[in-house]
């Protein structure tokens, strides 16, 4: 599954995503090609869809040291390139841009490397609890629940919540008496268990306080430097929240934003993740985004449609909003978005030393990335 | 305490706030005026606060009917009356915006004609679950609360999660957790418990449907004609929340909501009010919101922010904001929001058939109002 990069880009700026600004000029010549069905271009129409689609997705941002075993930084590499594949083979499949966010997030959900689903950090009272949120960039219909703990893919209950219920949010107790009425697949809390974040929530006891899934307070009090031998697979109890954001080939946006929160967290505290216009939003009139990052600065900022509302009403290019919202808006290091645009345009944008992320496009192209630079893969 | 309406203005749009509009450049007057302290317009300075303040409230939109007991209408123009007045004795002895408005919302709170606190929808479960948020717009703090159920004043356990913890929402047990660390005034479930929702509560299950608490579906299906005595009292299972937006004579803006929620509710849901962007939102940049309604549809459009987002990005003043996210944005009957900005105007805009509101200034007018004309008050 895992192919040898091919380029490596050097990024102009933090986070910016330079190389993928071409992405929407090449879109909108591949729209033009497939306007003209069956047309001139022959030899390329084959593999070809009939219209320009467009994905991203993000595993977390945070502290990630480039110091990490080889080995580890090649799994998740392996994860999120597994994860935008099957993305890409759904919409060149033609599926819908609501169903390739479905499955693309499930498949982070039940990846442990991922803070979602299977491998969620432990709360304080050393349980799981989940939260996600999908909108359907059509009508902005959108679901979220908070606070789930016996439901393997929250981002399926959301979709729920959205599509079989008149309303947008449900939470805790609440949220499983919905689950019990759905055709939704239920685990044991143990099931979402791994080792890793049993021992992250040690380490966060002994240091008796709340860990932000994303917080780089650490490192910057040196805790990245002096943490034992489990540090080799990152600290990523800092990394949090799955997220995809997809422009699918009938020109229809999508979003959806998982996460287990935070480690060691108390009193039933709800992140950004699922609160549609912080973690979430989706509108065909403007873009799809996820964020991910310390939840509360991407709540007071309402960071996702703050980028959509940018778009719409100063007519600013996806890249120029989210530039404007994660770098002028958000304090340095607080997370980053990724989102597409309903022109095909795509932003990986972060304010902190990575973000795991992909994106790929009709045009072929497939980039992943962990730092500032992207892996650039040719199919 | 409730004084005789001394003009009645006819408003040219529904939900319009035409008769505020002088209020802006009033204030922008009093301004100039106060930046000449003791200056040459003696005679008035002694009433004059140092610089212009603003406050709107409102006790929920929807569907009011004309033909109540005026004993019913005269007890709701009183409540609006007292809770303004507060406020605006608090702004004039210098009080902070955040102060008045947790005091503002907290006697509304306490007062069983509105839905948050006492006087509270009844769940499905004939339980109680309240949700409050406020926000600073000094510095984009924020808190909130969901799902509450034995704090007397959940405005005000809102504000501790903002002060007191580095997150911004907590729900349901874990919300209730935090407040036992807290110096909060806590209540057994019975003290929210009125016999007129405990009334509405059974109607709600005859027919064998959530309610929400503002929609007109059953105006539409004559559900409102067809109801029982207890209907003079306003079929006010439809009303809800109660929230207020302040800009004090520092300059410095604020905004808070609380809430019952809707009668029948199940599955924990979640509305727009403990929604940081949807049911609230203050930045001292631009303005501080309060919403009320179908708070789906406040959640999806981002309701309160948006507002902010507009003034932001395109100059607009808060009423052609407010009335760009009300009237094109939402679904006539959604409801409405009341809004202050940094300069002193003030918005009461919604597209229901009423809102319960009022506003006043530091020009010394206060004007009340429930359906689209609004009673003037002079001091």
């Amino acid at each position: 599954m895992m192919c040898i990069p091919a380029t490596v880009f050097s990024l102009a700026e933090g986070g910016s995503s330079a190389p993928f600004s071409h992405i929407a000029e090449r879109t909108e010549a591949q729209k033009n090609i497939s306007e003209n069905p069956k047309g001139e271009v022959a030899g390329q129409a084959a593999e070809i869809p009939d219209r320009a689609f467009a994905i991203a997705l993000h595993g977390g941002a945070g502290v990630i040291s480039r110091d990490i075993d080889p080995k580890i930084r090649d799994e998740y590499l392996e994860s999120l390139e597994e994860a935008i594949r099957l993305g890409v083979r759904l919409l060149e499949d033609g599926a819908e841009a609501l169903d390739v966010v479905e499955a693309v997030v499930r498949i982070m959900e039940d990846n442990p490397l991922f803070n979602a689903g299977k491998g969620a950090v432990m709360t304080n009272q050393e349980s799981f609890e989940l939260d996600a949120s999908i909108m359907d960039g059509r009508d902005l219909s959108a679901g979220a629940v908070a606070g789930v703990r016996t439901v393997k893919n929250p981002i399926s209950l959301a979709r729920m919540v959205m599509t079989e219920s008149r309303h947008v949010l449900f939470a805790g107790e609440g949220a499983e008496r919905f689950a019990d009425l759905m055709e939704v697949e239920r685990v044991d809390q143990d099931y979402f268990y791994t080792e890793r974040r049993h021992e992250q929530l040690k380490r966060a006891r002994e240091r008796d306080e709340v860990i932000l899934d994303h917080s780089q307070d650490e490192s910057e009090t040196g805790y990245l430097e002096t943490e034992n031998e489990e540090s080799r697979f990152f600290d990523d109890s800092k990394m949090g929240t799955v997220g995809v954001a997809v422009l699918d080939i009938y020109g229809n946006l999508a979003a959806g934003t998982s996460t287990g929160g935070m480690t060691n967290k108390r009193f039933g505290r709800v992140g950004d993740s699922p609160i549609i216009g912080a973690g979430t939003y989706a509108d065909n009139a403007s873009c799809a985004v996820s964020s991910t990052g310390t939840g509360e600065e991407f709540i007071r900022h309402a960071v996702a449609y703050q980028i959509a509302a940018i778009m719409e009403y100063t007519g600013a290019s996806l890249n120029q909003a989210a530039r404007t919202v994660v770098h002028d808006k958000l304090r340095p290091g607080d997370g980053g978005i990724i989102a597409v645009s309903h022109t095909g345009e795509i932003a990986l944008v972060f304010n902190s030393p990575g973000m795991f992320r992909a994106a790929a496009n009709s045009d072929g192209r497939i980039e992943i990335g962990i730092w500032e630079e992207v892996i650039s893969i040719a199919e």
